[in-house]
């Protein structure tokens, strides 16, 4: 194999599909990405076996000799430290049958050894896969406003993904931990056959920073999910779990309404929260008439703080506690400039949704309250 | 003690005098900051014992009652946090007779406890000083162009200091580590009686950080050093042992002059070096007729790299090696468009300086070679 790219374009293909690339793995072939030749594209994959992405890079093949190699291993880190370390030039690329890469420029040579890429684990096929087709921004978005709340706890595989329920007319995609829940309606991903699939938290994540403009496609096959954005695929594993009945715990009775700006509390409880117990992290909202106080102490330290946050709310006054690392990301999440949030009492569930909700789409945030201690 | 000041005046001095507060002490009051009210100035000092800063801002104080204390000691990090988290608004600061500290601003009220400040260590004194008074920004110079050759090796107490000679005429400023140093001279800081005092590293850096524009005074006393930059002060304890003789060992007869494109070199040597030996981080550099061969062999990942770098280079063709951590730190401190190093043998030190020197300095750096292994 032997070609020529803009370095620049090839280290930008290659960090991409680098995300897969795990740092330290006891399968060294793990530690490289695989180049193919694609008709007139490098393809450069890359898999730490749970998720794999694959992206496709146009560069100027050559001739090189009859003993070429199609498929090579190359290491990835030090390739991707080489680019990362030349200014934006022409580098060309030659492989032979001992597996030998060389990097040419003006005016260096760099070599390495990679490996036999037939000995690289295959990707999955995907084939008779189920087919989703949507805006890649719109995919984008249904990950980037539910990851956070994905669980991280092992011992809950089901909830360390993110549930996709693609159907017909709309979409539902659910992320919970059990301390906080998302739940984002989407009009624009549709699927004429039903598709419900629990997503890993991490291949998400990787999909959503590859996610570029126009049209994406998802496919659901044997098992796996590839998110397809133009030049770059990535493939996860699914979580074959069953996901928890979500709908179960969202409170529909809760008729206290709090609206509030939403820059102004997340503000307030990010202060507050310094003085929380570094225990428990617990906050209090006290909600009075048309205000909201952010209260937190911390005994240990003999530290307490409180601010006083301007809001609509006209119900019985009311406080409840929750944490406040939660509370932040919620706030951090939820869209636009204000904030309503409803809540019934101080031992249920609070709603928090963005008073004006974007075209075509609902997001509901649900927030679970902690037993308030009411020394102070 | 009461006064009111600018969240953002008060974060900025807190930030400066928080270098020297230590992350973790086993005695408990370093982790705050003294504040101490200073005619109509507050003064915050902190230490670690080693090394303190004392920063002044100015503040409005108020009466507070009878019972307050002019002299307390507050956490420091619980307070940075909480200014960093405000936009930049007035804050009242308020202590009691019981240590409390209280901020208060138009939204919210975050109390503390801190310590009595008649618990806090005292500072030194640096009384009957001798003084040295220099522009800010060369004192900076002589720091920054140093600091990074200092030994990190607690065996050899000297080196890990940055020798400081003041003379009547000019000053000579020597870090190394063994393998390489550098020897500044400025005719722009002098004194009417020589100083000779070796500044621990640390001190120096944080000195370097605070230094702002206008007049320095350098104060040296009972085994310590000040560094005043108007409104802030470090101070550090010298390291009082013999500095190694360090221009016996600056070749004075090297006659193989190389002139190089400073950053040409600095990138090449970076990129190749990413193909030396994670061991040795040999690198070699051939020089041959008008240009620099620069490469490296990783035996062990089968890798190699060879760059070419154009120069001005006459003498009999040699290679030397050199460890390329060192070289590009050298490389990157040494000044200027162009480098000229001298060499006379592969096992004799290279002496590398800038071809224009700035003016009213001069600065020199030697960098000690490694034995090359030629296998290749």
């Amino acid at each position: 194999m032997k070609f020529t790219v803009s370095s620049a374009d090839l280290l930008r293909a290659l960090s991409t599909a680098g995300g897969a690339v795990p740092s330290k793995s006891t399968l060294p072939i793990l530690e490289s990405v695989l180049f193919e030749r694609d008709g007139d594209a490098l393809q450069i994959a890359a898999t730490d076996l749970e998720i794999s992405i694959v992206q496709r890079v146009a560069v100027s093949f050559e001739q090189n000799g009859t003993d070429e190699k199609q498929r090579i291993a190359v290491p990835a880190r030090r390739l991707l430290d080489t680019l990362r370390a030349l200014p934006d030039l022409p580098v060309t690329v030659a492989t032979d049958g001992e597996f030998n890469v060389e990097l040419t420029t003006d005016q260096g040579r760099y070599k390495m050894v990679g490996y036999d890429g037939g000995d690289y684990p295959a990707l999955p096929a995907l084939d008779d896969a189920k087919v989703v087709t949507a805006d890649a921004a719109l995919v984008k978005r249904a990950i980037d406003k539910t990851g956070f709340a994905a669980s991280k706890d092992a011992l809950r595989p089901a909830m360390m993904g993110v549930l996709f329920q693609i159907r017909p007319d709309k979409s539902t995609v659910v992320a919970t931990d059990g301390h906080r829940l998302v739940k984002l309606m989407l009009d624009g991903l549709t699927a004429e056959e039903p598709i419900d699939v629990i997503v890993p938290e991490k291949a998400l994540s990787l999909a959503g920073k590859a996610a570029g403009d126009g049209e994406a496609t998802i496919r659901v096959a044997q098992g796996y999910v590839g998110f397809d954005f133009g030049d770059t695929q990535v493939i996860g594993r699914l979580i074959e779990e069953q996901y928890p009945n979500y709908e179960a715990v969202i409170p529909v009775e809760n008729e206290k309404r709090l609206t509030v700006g939403r820059e102004a509390m997340l503000a307030a409880v990010r202060r507050v929260a310094l003085y929380s117990s570094s225990m428990t992290h617990q906050i209090r909202l006290a909600l009075e008439s048309d205000a909201l106080v952010v209260s937190a102490e911390d005994i240990e330290r003999a530290s307490e703080a409180k601010e006083r946050v301007l809001g609509d709310y006209d119900a019985d006054p009311m406080e409840i506690g929750f944490n406040s690392q939660y509370l932040q990301e919620v706030l951090a999440n939820v869209d636009g400039e204000d904030t309503v949030f409803e809540f019934s009492s101080p031992n249920r569930a609070g709603v928090v949704s963005p008073a004006d909700p974007a075209d075509g789409e609902e997001l509901l945030m649900l927030i679970m309250p902690v037993m308030l201690n009411t020394y102070a």
